[in-house]
């Protein structure tokens, strides 16, 4: 019985059709999945949503989930953030040699457990093992599927003056509670990231209301960076307003203290909705019922003024031109 | 300007989306992926495939390939083992800081040609970086969308007995070419690696006999590898004949010094086809009129005697157990 992972179960050989048979096909068995061939097979009519992501976040086990978690909310959230409904998800893993046995099974079942909450399936996959010291410890990537309502057109490029400027949440928490593991650093209130799955948050906001315009997930370089791509895409101002951007009260002292902005900030479990302006409290009434919303807000809203930028007027009623994130905060957060 | 890859390319930030808009998308571009959003959205109806594999090959350069075409080939090479017809393909680089933006340059202009090539285009895609040392200059992923047309049944599953093997050329190219870039030896006649898009060929056969029951490309492991795959999936005895299984001289002579079996070898530009007997001919004629076919033969028999396993017929009259590789011949080889 092997306890760690060696270059053999990467070789298409014994060893690897072991590995699919013991730890990582059962937890997923589906027809689709468990036929085996170079392809998943099956019949689709409508529009399709296609989205891939690769991740390497370190370390690979962090307080809130884990790569597995995050490989699995990551894709879902954005496919979500196309409007679709999540059908299928690719699962490609670079383990490095070494690695033991039972870290993988922990991410299998955190995978599993993740494909569940979301209701998506695992279809198709691929594993490779790198040398030691080739890679670090592992990576994912996922590629995922989903059905888009007809008729429905979200795009980051169709935010329209007057829109309003929905958050979903607290920022930064994903992207401290990482930082946090990797530097060893305690705080009194721990931080937890907040990987998770918003599709469910996305169908029920779309059934409150057809007029969101724009989604986004406001991952790696944050609501600021976020917001900048929005208002470039959709060639149009953004004005939000500090005190309205909500952010614990521990991640907010933990950036205070490292010198970080929430801002810049990665996040996995919040969203950006841009929505028609007579529509926004009815979609923000629906979010604060989902579990993912419960602290949404009405952070701003699009302006025909300084189009393609992002000004904040702060806590001291000062305007402040918010820029995309320049060079790297924090390297490896998702 | 900067001439290597930095963290801060992978930070999704101002880094993040000038490499993307100076190197990556331009050569792509195409009114799906110029969107930019989470995820592409087409409108699709029929039967749909879909597959994934990440590709770690040291080095990233060989004679007669690179990372960026076996990753665009060996997808494309998936799909076409399902009867699709390649359609659309996602990309994703995990990039080690560091590396030479020339040499990610001269692998995008590879990929562009390969996805001219196997007329595919890339609709969606993601780039991370990760620290020096965490892994090494290039992994890429990529997943792929086909369409297989009505009634098509093509599976691992569906090999029948009398069922003859095709084999689509000479084996052991792609993995010898690796290996010996990787060890710095230096053969006479140099091997190149057989890297391909076989979609057409496929779509060749396919006009020849729908009669073609699996199809499966012989990469890790080799051979031996998928033909046993192939006896297990369908539950039924594969028999070969070794005289009839084409290897080039200078393979041949690579692996006599160096200890290898051809049979095990991978692959990248060829096939195996389990073809009914009646067709098996006219396949074969066909094969023979593409240029990745042209040293095509028919190697050997579907039998309803030793279902699950694979016998060879040697040169010397005797029959040999063909098993799976077990242990790592030749790690990182796609």
């Amino acid at each position: 019985m092997n306890k760690t992972i060696l270059l053999a179960h990467g070789s298409g050989g014994k060893l690897s059709h072991e590995l699919l048979e013991k730890n990582l096909l059962p937890p997923f068995s589906n027809p689709l999945l468990d036929k085996l061939d170079d392809s998943a097979v099956f019949e689709f009519s409508g529009r399709l949503a296609f989205t891939t992501d690769s991740y390497v976040v370190n370390p690979i086990f962090f307080p809130g989930g884990d790569i597995g978690k995050l490989a699995v909310c990551g894709t879902v959230n954005d496919l979500a953030m196309s409007g679709a409904k999540p059908l299928y998800l690719s699962v490609s893993l670079v383990i490095e040699e070494g690695l033991l046995i039972e870290k993988l099974e922990r991410i299998i079942k955190s995978i599993k457990a993740a494909t569940k909450k979301a209701e998506i399936i695992i279809i198709t996959g691929d594993t490779k093992v790198v040398n030691r010291g080739n890679a670090d410890k592992l990576f994912i990537n996922t590629s995922g599927l989903g059905i888009i309502p007809p008729q429905l057109d979200i795009s980051g490029a169709n935010a329209r003056v007057s829109d309003k400027i929905i958050l979903s949440g607290n920022i930064g928490d994903h992207g401290m509670a990482v930082m946090s593991q990797r530097e060893g650093l305690k705080f009194s209130t721990p931080i937890k990231s907040d990987c998770a799955p918003l599709n469910k948050l996305v169908s029920q906001m779309l059934e409150a209301s057809s007029q969101i315009h724009c989604l986004r997930d406001p991952t790696r370089g944050g609501l600021a960076t976020t917001l900048n791509e929005l208002a470039k895409q959709s060639n149009v101002g953004i004005t939000i307003e500090e005190e309205k951007v909500p952010v614990a009260e521990a991640v907010r002292a933990a950036c205070e203290l490292l010198g970080f902005d929430p801002l810049y900030i990665a996040n996995e479990g919040k969203l950006v909705a841009i929505v028609d302006s007579a529509h926004a409290e009815s979609v923000l009434a629906k979010m604060k019922q989902n579990r993912y919303g419960t602290n949404a807000s009405i952070i701003g809203e699009v302006t025909s003024d300084h189009p393609g930028r992002v000004i904040m007027k702060t806590r001291l009623g000062a305007s402040r031109i918010i820029d995309m994130l320049s060079g790297e905060l924090l390297p490896r957060i998702c």
